[in-house]
């Protein structure tokens, strides 16, 4: 059986490019992970889904838990099989997800109390309940759990929010116990404060995890204050395991992130986009309602090579759009995961070549260039 | 070039296996045409629509008018480049949807004075009118320009209405000249009454056209009344055209009709259901928001070979349609697409084979089962 191995195959300054194998498959990074919140990438199929290339998929531990419920999805033989998918899922702890969805929440030293979005019930949820689901679910990557406090945040909130995250991720690791061909992540915390970070970083490392998230952040601090983090942060993981910047991020957030040490992402970005028209290309984001676009026989960008781009114009992307038809969102989902896929084996690419810094350079300039002109 | 053309290949009873012959490619009879209304076949990739067998999808000439409208569908290259649908496409003339659908109408001998139901804009559709815009779609079958008035009607209004659509048939067929490759079919009236079906059906006779609609049924007679009805009106038609009876049905509208002598049809029912929730099977129906779905490990219909039934448990599907997701909508519009297709092609075999009665039986019988056994 295939256990669970990272590789670094290239570097390319700060950056990488490996593999992380599994006993489902291998996950070529830097990579990018589309976001199946509720058992499935909204308004895609499995197969869609990987046709974009997409390696492994993120489930969401709090939405799985309340609807349909982690014994359920296992009694049905786990979150693969029941949705169809049977490369790598990570699923997350479902600590961020409590804190910012959940009603009457209480958070303890034990963990957190809530009553749920859905319909109201009670729920309590701890490291050690965090892994149960996850192993319930059958998830490959298992996330730590962990709290993040929404930043701005003053110093003594974010130690005492980190070293409770670091007190849960020892529990965390103890719960997940051994279990071949499945990987446990720690997830970094200590906001934008870069001893907090190191402290946190030394208090995994010393535990030993497969992976390390860097969590906390895209939390509402902006571009400058993540990459002034993401300028040390990524250094003070181990430098053999993988990195992953949970939550990120828009195009240029990833480019900036993989050229500061960042090997996986995630973020519902382009499939949320895609649902309100709004395509991520080459030239930026195209806002497809707009009525400049009604009579445009132009496809979305004539160098794509997805379904979207290659059989539809602006003009019906725009009229489906405003007609609130179904396949607006499944197409420019499509294009939009698409265009994610395309630009992370860009980055894989350019690393291989020793080309990043170049590869970075021409897509902002291509960005600076704007949407292609009118006809 | 393909001029189009009609062929019937067997006969059983009353019932007709035929071919259509178009330029853009044959259609099989007794054929099923998804509805694409707003220029998508709802929740459906064009590839996927034909995926499940559809030789051949209807659009609507009323929504396409007001949005995104038909010249300019015309300047992008036509509905089929437009939506991406290289097969044949039947228009209707916007008759029914017009007095559905629209406000402020004003029906004259001339046509129908109205207000768009999108952004209140007035508009005019008389046949000269409605056979321009079906030419400007590019449609492969247009539709007469009629008149229908709801049922239950009393003979005076039915009669005037019959009338009045046959004098708009006249002018139809003047409106649409000559255009080898591209067929117009003639719309029957007369409500429920014999005389006034026989008195219409003779009246397109004589004008001529390379197809028939029954019109003016399902529209709240309720099925045996409607049954009633064709137990005369497809033979009041000619023998050597197709039959069409539009807006038709439910599966076992569909059957019954089909004994009776009809060669087409077609229905928002299965794409609509699907996006309901509403699964249409040999079984009957099954609504996969019920509960006791929940826990089923079971296909939706092992014997399917669609992708919803291939890959997907029953308690997937009612997790996807209780959360509101895309993917609910995807996959049970495949579905009953494919059951309708199935049906279909089911239906063309037993002619061919003589043996629709006994299929009709089975048919019958699998509903009388029910939905299979809990587990």
């Amino acid at each position: 059986m295939t256990r669970f191995s990272y590789s670094i195959l290239a570097r390319d300054g700060l950056a990488r490019r490996g593999v992380i194998s599994t006993p489902r498959g291998e996950i070529r990074t830097p990579a990018f992970m589309p976001v199946g919140t509720a058992a499935t990438v909204k308004a895609m199929l499995p197969g869609s889904v990987r046709e974009t290339g997409a390696d492994i998929l993120l489930g969401n531990t709090y939405h799985l838990m309340l609807r349909p419920g982690a014994e359920r999805i296992a009694r049905l033989g786990g979150l693969h099989r029941f949705m169809d998918w049977d490369r790598p899922i990570l699923t997350d702890s479902g600590g961020f997800q409590v804190m910012s969805l959940s009603e009457l929440r209480k958070l303890t030293e034990e963990g957190v109390r809530f009553r749920s979005h859905v319909d109201g019930s009670e729920h309590m949820l701890t490291p050690e309940r965090s892994m149960e689901i996850q192993r319930l679910l059958g998830s490959d990557i298992v996330m730590c759990f962990d709290e993040c406090p929404a930043l701005p945040a003053d110093r003594e909130r974010i130690v005492e929010s980190m070293r409770l995250s670091m007190r849960w991720a020892r529990r965390s690791r103890d719960a997940f116990g051994d279990r071949p061909g499945h990987a446990l992540f720690g997830i970094q915390q200590g906001g934008l404060e870069e001893d907090m970070r190191g402290e946190s970083a030394e208090a995994l490392a010393s535990i030993g995890f497969d992976g390390y998230a860097i969590g906390g952040l895209a939390v509402g601090e902006g571009q400058e204050a993540m990459f002034a983090c993401l300028d040390y942060a990524p250094g003070q993981l181990p430098d053999d395991k993988p990195r992953y910047l949970m939550g990120v991020g828009k195009p240029d957030d990833i480019v900036g992130a993989v050229q500061r040490g960042v090997d996986m992402f995630d973020c519902v970005l382009p499939s949320r986009s895609g649902r309100t028209g709004q395509a991520l290309t080459r030239f930026g984001a195209v806002n497809l309602k707009n009525a400049r676009h009604r009579d445009d026989p132009r496809p979305l960008d004539p160098e794509c090579t997805c379904p979207c781009c290659t059989r539809y114009s602006r003009a019906y992307l725009h009229h489906v759009m405003r007609s609130g038809e179904i396949i607006s969102s499944m197409l420019l989902t499509w294009h939009n995961l698409h265009y994610y896929q395309e630009l992370m084996q860009g980055l894989r690419d350019a690393i291989e070549a020793g080309t990043l810094d170049a590869f970075a350079e021409g897509f902002h300039a291509r960005r600076a260039e704007g949407d292609m002109a009118p006809v």
